[in-house]
């Protein structure tokens, strides 16, 4: 056991212990964001343990949103494989600055680790994209979700302050509350 | 220079170089979250460049907000010198699970890195915290700044769809968009 | 200055300090290997710099090859967009075992930092694939440039003593030395 | 298991393991040395194991010491909530510079890593400090204690060489030997 | 258990976790390639578990050769105490410099991370060294055993490609394949 | 530059920059510890730089000694050339346990990182060792030049307190305040 995983004597090492074929077919993106990501990190590649990198396989249906997330642990590179893709990511304080691009088929972005990102399918066909992350467990937090979604939920005196808003706006945005685990 | 940063020759240090006394005096919580954080990290104690730690200290009027931030490089450890607050943090996916807890003085309380987290005081009378953090430049990402008031602002597609709520909502939020440098 | 790279004032950060088009077209194949790699790394996306990741394109002609080599300090996880290929690597001392594959469109496979790999176009047709690397800066050691056509050459003694065969075998795999640069 | 210690299922967290209310109290300076480390490490808080940091309140009656000491893998800082302090540490060779300051309520100094370090109450009332360290369980090399209080003894021949007096002064120093258990 | 070592309790360490005496006699030299290497990591002692160092004395016949090979995790250095080595490494792509020197008794050589690197005994006598590794468990790739030797074969269709060589002088070189473990 | 060092292009490295001859002569005994350490680190082999390794060769008078001291950054193994030294670390609080041990040629001894340790040569005649260290740059803080000797002194109230003695011993400890550059 290592990092809380278990490490196999190398001499038993097999092939499919650093294969993974789970990124041959689309993802389900009939979803009220219209996007699925397929993780092929640790759990599904054991071979990765202490290696520090995995992969996701994004597919966006048209107008499908991956929404504004963050990896605390990981940068993401993503490519374009099909499709049109708006990203963006926001600087930290003091400066939140956008930092955004459409991007086309064959198409490299960079996500710092950290930061809030997200990608919109800007085109009228599916999408498809690859993101290579530097961690082998790169921990997701969409922001929505998180803020919005928790279970418990945070007290409203938070968000209403948080957000500057009335209770009935934060009362609509907790109601969104959905389950399907849409993560990355 | 080291990670950015000018490094003096041992022989020239000096006491002060490791010395800060900014954190003798109450921040100015005259603002509409109610708080203000005063830092005390590389940028004003030059010794600390590589060493991977700093400081800040929180002042909070009667029900003010330290608002839902990550600090994407840094782990923080909560000690509460005067007041009750009540603080929390929210798993990653899938869990969104709320971890919170009402503190009194001498209480201390961990944010992990990376993991969105707040504090409110619940009390009647200011309050007062040190924020110990496993970085010696931690980053700040103020949820509300970055996704609502980020400049330019977030596409109101991404928005609407990420949330769930329609344009209104979204317009509501982007204008309250503020400008004082509440960082932390 | 970090890493013997500039970093820019994160205020002056513009979308294409973390963008890169260089990878839509397939690179030129046309040399003795039957394959080309496109790297997109910190010397291509300044923005990369610190981040700890990178990427590559690979293109192969029918029956070419990304030859026997090793990332002294990145694990890279391989993924085919088209066509099939046969990979493997060799595990370190005692065993030396060759953990191979065949990878069809859409297959991942992992190969851990520092072992010697290889990626054999099986197919008639083109193939392509997407490397993915964690680290900004990886590495590169061709085997049989690194070891038969190094400038100046290694000494014949050591390598007929290494590789168990007489000199005439070593001139001649010394004469194959070739100079496009061909890396990854 | 990770670094040693039990990890729990994210699903099973508790607010409780990332509390501690130990720090409440003042700890026991009835001793020798007038001063008392309370620490609040990964021993003390569950949550804080992989984290990298971990806190210490310690206590100092008038004049009390919290004798010259090292922590071998954390750097310090230190928070005067009460009182007025002596502090300083000393650079390693071939300096030996001693960096020292006296610090009032609210001040905040760095002990860098690995160096000797020591703070004196010179103030007529009790002191009360938080130290803020960068590792989960940093290490305490008490000088005293480790080089004149070993178990078993280091031979008095090192000992007489090392500090280049004679027999009689070494076994003063080592009777002094005493067994409270004052750590940090 | 960290890192997949057993770690005892500190209290019950005993001198002998941290000794070896392995390295006083010379290791047997009676092998194709006139050389053998006696480790010193974490398998023979224990307690550098976790530390990152590690040890091995490398013993050479008259013009016995420590064949070309890579430790991926580990930088050496190398100190000659007996004889007269030609020690060299090669550099990354797309340089493949030989770095080369021949040293005698007392000098120093360093051989950074990942590369390939060799010592020949140029001299009539025998050879020793010390290598020093920055890893308690570094990793070998020896070239020729890996290319030429792994279990099973890589493929020839592989090897002809990639030393542009015939399929004869390939089974030539992996006929050559012998099974004395001579590691490092 | 990096790690505050010079790096050169890799393309004008020479084997000279990964090469060091001062090793090869014993360091000069003459003086009041008997001992005398010479130094193989960045400072001598600009290669070493962020390789994170070093070496130190220590030469022992008969009865010599190099006292008890701290590397903050680094583990050390000693590998004994010639001589007999009878060598030991102490654990660090609570147990203050001495670990120690006679090492004839040819023996092999660890000294965690951040432990106070020393080396006693027990033999009539001159000893030799090679101290392999898994830093670039280690630190060295020779405990009795640090507490008795350092510029300025540390207050003899410190002192005093954390010895448990009275002035007139600190001060005969501080009068030996001596000024050859032993490092080490």
């Amino acid at each position: 056991f290592v990092s809380g995983k278990f490490c196999k004597d190398p001499k038993l090492a097999t092939p499919n212990n650093f294969f993974f074929s789970g990124l041959r077919l689309p993802g389900n993106t009939s979803n009220k964001l219209g996007s699925m990501v397929t993780p092929a990190n640790v759990e599904q590649i054991p071979g990765l343990n202490t290696l520090g990198v995995s992969l996701a396989r994004v597919d966006y249906a048209a107008y499908g949103l991956n929404p504004p997330h963050i990896h605390p642990r990981a940068t993401e590179i993503l490519t374009v494989l099909e499709g049109t893709l708006y990203v963006g990511f926001v600087t930290s304080n003091p400066d939140n600055s956008l930092i955004s691009k459409v991007l086309y088929k064959g198409d490299v972005f960079v996500f710092p680790q950290g930061l809030i990102h997200f990608q919109l399918n800007v085109g009228t066909t599916n999408a498809v994209a690859i993101a290579s992350l530097g961690s082998q467990n790169l921990g997701v937090i969409t922001i929505a979700n998180a803020v919005f979604g928790s279970k418990p939920a945070i007290s409203v005196d938070v968000l209403t302050k948080a957000f500057q808003v009335d209770k009935n706006v934060i009362n609509n945005l907790q109601s969104q509350f959905w389950t399907d685990n849409h993560t990355y």
